[in-house]
């Protein structure tokens, strides 16, 4: 009797299985992994979040210059993938990064460093040396 | 000579300093105050960022409904907001919160439950009882 040999394939993840926007696109939440920082959000198309997964460096969509933007390739300032995380309606995304340096284009460590108190905006964080 | 007293008011912050998307919504991400968990992301308009730094409770714009989304006004599981965060493009907020019970309406703590690993899909955390 000829032996049958059972073919297994590496699962994939496929990214058309989320809900995106009418742009194709879907927000990407980063949050430090060792921090627990949110740091920015931005947006990945389905390409981006393929890239992201495959690369380990998280890879998003410029919707300014459309165009992939892999975090931190002129900067230096790159995040690591160390989880992805799909939200319950599939329709948002989180990333568990690890930074290297500011994840801000203004040198700051995140994107939130504006507060809103008492009716007024107070800065919590300066740019990083 | 005749007294004049200066009239002082309080500061407002005014939610139309903020960059909203065509359809009048901007992203609004939940971060626990105490577990620094990213608990949900949805979507809020100028009026529900009025009433969120007025009342202190997080209300979202639900665009299903096409109406303010008091979080918790039906389950119970109301957010206090600890602190309102804008980002440095001024398109996302942050709202940092005292979350009552699940954020998610799957019951769960977070609605970021479930992991893409390997290709593969995991969820990380049951349903709160």
């Amino acid at each position: 009797m000829q032996k049958v040999f059972k073919m297994t394939t590496p699962a994939t993840f496929d990214p058309l299985t989320l809900t995106f926007n009418e742009a194709g696109l879907i927000p990407a939440i980063a949050q430090d992994a060792d921090s627990n920082e949110v740091l920015m959000m931005a947006w990945m198309n389905a390409d981006a979040i393929r890239k992201t997964l495959q690369t380990g460096r998280v890879t998003y969509w410029s919707r300014s210059r459309q165009s992939f933007w892999i975090k931190g390739e002129s900067s230096g300032h790159v995040q690591e993938l160390v989880d992805f995380r799909v939200d319950c309606d599939r329709d948002c995304l989180l990333v568990i990064v690890r930074q290297t340096g500011p994840a801000c284009h203004t040198n700051r460590r995140s994107c939130f460093y504006t507060a809103v108190r008492d009716g007024d905006e107070t800065e919590l964080m300066s740019p990083m040396i």
